[in-house]
């Protein structure tokens, strides 16, 4: 949700430095921006999203909140920081009883974390409580809240999710099923999202079907959400994927499957495979690991050197780099030992300390590098910063040569699929070519695999020119669902009027 | 606020310990609900709200929140506790910049103290923000809130603020003022509420004027708030009372004076004079501490009977019984001494300590009592659980008669019009006679003043029966505003089906 | 414990904002610096020590400490901030079981409130556990201190309480209570100290007896402890004072007193008739209430002047003025309301604010001043500060006359017996005349109470030149006690090397 | 500092749940106590701690402390919790001014974990302050700890670092050197500590050099720490390893080396580099990475058997699986995803939550395990409790067979050199045949690498029977230091009359 939730830059009080849980060094990755997920039916419904939550704590580590429904009353706990922090006790979870619940992950940019954009979002409408969580972004949110507004729409927020509420609450159709599809019709963009109401759990996927969405089981309960390791940490089996387009909805009378919308070819969101999921996630099929170790390895075929070790730049790089090293039968190494305890942020308190940069995460294990020809393998290569440190590291442990390769084409879009990313002139590969960028990082040599080899590793084939197979718009350019709010020229209204501190 | 904000009592997660900032001791208390402030064109804006706030924390210690505007954004803070705890720091401060500013106390009965429930609200309308305070309590909100949910109005909170802010935002008028007017004609009750948008700060009060609000000034910024105390922190003047029904508009255009309702005779709460207000408040133009006087002295001339000492019961009781002593020329002594590290809760852990009760906050002074004849001055009773324990006191410190003496007629009937009072079946003297409720808390003699003597000690003229000056309703059970919802059963309504934890 | 405890100027780390409880404004008082409390044999020890301590809350407001023993281990709790913050959930107190418990108060001057400082301190010894509370001041502690150290002991805190237990632990007697009678012989100064070992609870008081200490009981536990209030809050009863120079010992095998030093004539504090000691205690056999209001009226008698209302400077002149009025036959007003709600700290935010002093606290009641010839009584004088704002405030609300009268003589001297006291170059007294300190306040005449008046009005007779019946240093500059640290220069000596920040 | 430091279980109040970092499935890991750091002149001092500090965040993970000298006074931060938690942001490091800083992290069981036991400790002695930090554990500090008792010093911890500051502070030397001298000649243990004085920055190591200490260089500095990766962090240089025996003192004077006791042969832990060290660390002159990945080629080749798929236990057991898989000619795969957000504690809040175990940590990748040999490889075994859940999940991923291979010995006997082990009884191999662990865990096959095996891929030979090069005494039983206490039955001591909660 990143665009379009952001205000623009007149905020004047920024986060409390204990909340960015951030480290600058992460900054070089794209963000996921949103995990989900709901589950009705079951015992220990808010115990069982707590655990979900936390197992797709990669797709939002900025704030968690949950909502439950105990068959009278709706109850919710939202904050910031990370589930493990702030779902971790059994008082907590008494609080929010009920056998139905939803649950939300949120990733943010900095300046906006806000209590008030914790998700889920709750609403009290004709017909009782409406609870809805959103993975994705709208592209027309900004004219749809205007038009809103002017009707008498209060909003709290500045996240799509609350667009679709009021669009649901403002609906004619009595039914809430009716009010969702009324709603879903006037936005364009890619959203996974589930509801809970009283007496129903409702999962829908736009029709490009871009960002991810399961149906799963445990014990007879049906959960929606967004990966396949939030079913394995509770021991819930995968049904299926919620198709493009489609909206189930989950009852006392069973699933009910709709498409009321035009279908469409899906367009699966490829960069899930290189970055987003967790490896040993199943996206649409397809695990995530062995796509990742199959793009290291064509990736070593297309961009094969000579070379006396292969290193990943950890964590993200390493299946790609188990791949290559597999495929160029160099032997593979941890050269760069990653210090974990910055997950939670080490701000660097001095200007001396912040010069030290990449060190408080990452360290060359010199023994596994010096006197050798190292290939660097990492996932992708944003605005550079890291790279550029990574590569000083190695050579300084005594590496003789330093190759770096990318198990994705080059980012040279942005994204407004719900994907934090930098604006064009800060993406490096926008702005320079593979050369520019391999001087500039200071590297050897710098490859990237081609898109075609991407779709080959990923799919099995090369992708196709006419109608791609995927979402490759940070890559291509080539972006499937109208930006009307952007293109509009929209992206830049102030959404917010009010700063909140905390 | 009471009635209508308070979710019915399904709510299973009571606030946690550390925010009831109440001792149960206070509890036999009734309690102004809110404190209002609002100022325009002034360098430290939010500072000065701060002050104000703290000025005006007897009507409301639960929560306190200020909205300040710079000229092109809004920022907010908003927090459970009390003024001086939370908006103490510069930090905080520097996070409200601009010269214009609105701020909020609020007491909260216990289960409700809800960071969403915590004022001013701010809302983005087509025009721009509108921030808006309140102190009262709407007799219709709910079957107001039911309509406006059924147009798809989606309500945060439980508050009637939020009901008027709704009206505005959906009222087909273009301008403010005119949203205003249209939204306030729709509602019944009593309000002083004070709002702010981008260019104008605007006050209003209900008809009958029943809360009080006034219109101050400091270095030509106009002020509005509810107590002069208030103004008298930052050195403020003040310039009238804001009147019955009237709306007053403060903009670079100067103040402007609408009265859009049909007149009505004041009745202003004349409890405001026996306990609510500051003593060194004047209220519609008369000091406080003076009328709680008067209160002791035609107390004194009621029920005077033949004693040693008059004691107050601290620290409310303390001016009547000045007027009473001074009348009946009985020696005051401060015959019993108050803890006032006790305004923080001291939870009692056990319950023995539990059972040790009134001591916590008071302590006779057995050297001012002993072998004395007693007269005990306080304003009110409301359940009577404390006066027992007080009279149980001060015999056990060695007084030989005691006799409770009321500044207040007996309190018989629950307010509607933004005080919390216990529903009838817990106010003592709905239902006891006083000689029963006499030996209920053990005093050789209780004696109430009249409600002629009330109005002679405020007004100078005995109660007009046909029109009174003052609501009463409390004592008369003349309520003079219609209570719609809660004639019309509304008041049991479940407002909210959302509990929300922190 | 003052001047012994302060580290020289040279700490760079004031403590962090939010633990300064005392607000400025505040200042102008001296501080008592320490209340103790200890019960042997009851159930619920803790929970009665936390009561106690809230009882003696204004004997100390910035740390409290509880250790309970249970029959084989002992439990500490110690904080930063007051007793019913810290003490006020069954959790703490269940936390600290056992029979016995022994607590402390302690008032601490700005930028050495750590809380390694906080007591009761704990050391084991050969024999086992030993817990120890302290209010007063060694004046010999320096010189001790500095030989302890000599020895090899390593202190942990900068309190006098460490050296006494040093001087315990390095004692070549095998028992106990031989240990603590040779270690007292070794220090001068005044002290009311209490102890907690497995089996036994100790009393000491200083030969002159200047801090008072006191015997209780209830249901059969013995109590020591500062003050009558802290028996009265849990129903105790008051036994005796311990005598000076007295210890005494509670055992299983009852109690025991030893008087093991030269007898001397006693020197209780007179100061603790005028502010320190709440008004509902009785200290030596007298009730503090009373002393206050015969010294007003002796004030009265010996500074009348002609005037329309008395009116008491609050909270602390209160009962002085009632004694005044009634003696002068003027009447008495409440011209100054006090916000108990400055209790904690306001820290103001902004210069302007800053600039505003004295209302955050005080409010003239104007319609009480307006128009008449006021005096003002109040207990002391320090540095003025105060007093120069309230005749400002007084006059502002349209006194025509302004007449300070002060409960105290003039304040020339330091306190080094256990009361926090500005330099001497602060206190006005000893930089003015009382002519000049008029002026210097604004007031159109200032009179302070002799010191043979204050003994008349506390004891019944002139003050004895030869033997003073009390302490009275700081008005006469007659020490009692030697000041050995002091004229030997060594109480400018650093005591700790280590700040310490929490 | 285990043994010594734990009181006797009486301990009725647990630690905090919020305190507890370590989440259960750590627990069977053996853990590192204490990370030491030291720096004398260089600027930042207490920020290069802090840096330095975080890289040893392995060592210890419970609190953390840092100690300054400004040239006049010494500062002192401690805290419960990480480094980058509580020395994080400019404002703490400001706190901590001058050229010298002292540093410590600690590991501790549950129940201990306070703040009087927070490093460094500091004392004032007669010639000044002194700080120091031990990464070790005396084997006869009990006994000392008595004696000292007896001679009047009163401890404030349970460390045993306070034993040695006790005989510091109360030898009759008048240098600090020569008093460290006669202190550690008193002691029996491991340990490596580090010192500083105003005018020394002092370095030991015990005789047999048990624990890691080394001697580094930034800007001119001389540095003490545990791991070369604490120089890296801050690009500081490695000049040597401390010998065993060896002191070396740092003053303006330069650097000097002293040799107070008799030699011995080294017996380095070797549990350094099976687990402890960071692979990236140089630990007497071997990095540990190398040092792992033979200990898996080694492994391989004594228990090498047929299979599909090398899959380490995460992530200590990456290294060695690494070398398996080279030296096995069989494909290395991350069959197991790690949820590093675990780092942080995730309270497990129900029952059936609990019962779920494993999976919130780890989680199988069924694509790179389904219908395969897997051969799963982890650096040691101690309770057995997660071996079992690692199996079952693999199983349940659809491996057909798996078969356990452990990068060490058997782990059959405690550690009481600085290592938290638990009891014998609680290790699985001190219970039961290998074969019986095999079954009891659920494998096909469970292998050990044999202690021969061990010495050749640490020092390329096998074990030296009559002097063995390493301490190996938790596979062996073979102690190098006497177990004084433990063998005189004081380890069963109750060490602190005193809990103490926070």
């Amino acid at each position: 949700m990143t665009a379009n939730e952001m205000p623009t830059k007149k905020m004047p009080s920024p986060a409390p430095k204990s909340l960015r849980a951030t480290h600058p060094f992460d900054d070089d990755k794209l963000h996921e921006e949103c995990g989900v997920f709901c589950i009705r039916g079951a015992d220990d419904a808010a115990a069982h999203a707590a655990l979900c939550l936390h197992a797709l704590q990669h797709r939002g580590q900025e704030s968690a909140g949950i909502v439950s429904y105990d068959g009278r009353q709706f109850h919710a706990h939202r904050a910031l920081g990370r589930v493990g922090d702030n779902f971790n006790s059994e008082e907590v979870i008494n609080r929010l009883p009920g056998r139905a619940a939803i649950g939300h992950n949120r990733y943010s940019t900095q300046g906006e974390t806000m209590l008030r954009n914790v998700q889920p979002l709750f609403a009290e409408l004709e017909f009782g409580g409406l609870a809805m969580a959103h993975n994705g972004n709208l592209t027309n949110s900004r004219g749809l809240r205007r038009e809103l507004v002017r009707r008498g729409c209060i909003f709290q927020s500045t996240m799509d999710t609350e667009t679709i509420i009021h669009l649901i609450a403002t609906s004619s159709y009595p039914r809430l099923i009716d009010r969702l599809i009324d709603g879903l019709r006037q936005v364009r963009g890619a959203y996974s999202l589930v509801a809970m109401s009283h007496d129903q759990m409702i999962g829908a996927r736009d029709p490009m079907g871009v960002r991810p969405l399961i149906l799963g089981e445990v014990d007879g309960a049906p959960i929606l959400t967004s990966e396949t390791c939030a079913l394995d940490i509770i021991g819930a089996k995968l049904i299926r994927s919620i198709e493009p387009g489609e909206i189930v909805v989950c009852s006392d009378d069973g699933i009910e499957s709709l498409h009321p919308f035009a279908p469409e070819r899906q367009r699966f969101c490829i960069f899930e495979y290189i970055y987003f999921a967790r490896p040993d996630s199943d996206c649409e099929g397809l695990n995530v690991y062995s796509a990742r170790q199959r793009i290291g390895a064509e990736l070593a075929r297309e961009t094969g050197i000579d070379a006396d070790v292969v290193i990943p730049v950890p964590d993200s790089g390493v299946p790609a780099a188990i791949g290559y090293a597999a495929e160029a039968r160099i032997p593979f190494e941890l050269g760069i030992i990653r210090n974990h305890y910055v997950g939670r942020t080490f701000i660097e308190p001095t200007q001396r300390i912040r010069d030290l940069g990449v060190k408080l995460k990452h360290n060359a294990n010199r023994d596994a590098i010096a006197g050798k020809r190292v290939v660097l393998v990492d996932d992708s290569i944003v605005r550079g910063t890291t790279s550029r440190k990574i590569v000083d590291m190695v050579r300084d442990a005594g590496a003789t040569e330093v190759h770096m390769r990318i198990a994705s084409p080059p980012t040279v879009h942005s994204c407004f699929y719900g994907i934090d990313t930098p604006s064009r002139d800060e993406l490096l590969a926008a702005q320079m070519s593979v050369d520019e960028m391999s001087r500039h990082i200071g590297a050897d040599s710098l490859a990237y695999i081609s898109i075609d080899g991407l779709y080959r590793a990923v799919a099995g084939e090369d992708r196709d020119e006419a109608a791609p197979q995927y979402c490759d718009a940070c890559f291509s350019g080539a972006y499937p669902i109208p930006l009307v709010d952007h293109d509009g020229g929209e992206a830049t209204m102030q959404l917010s009027l009010l700063a909140e501190t905390a």
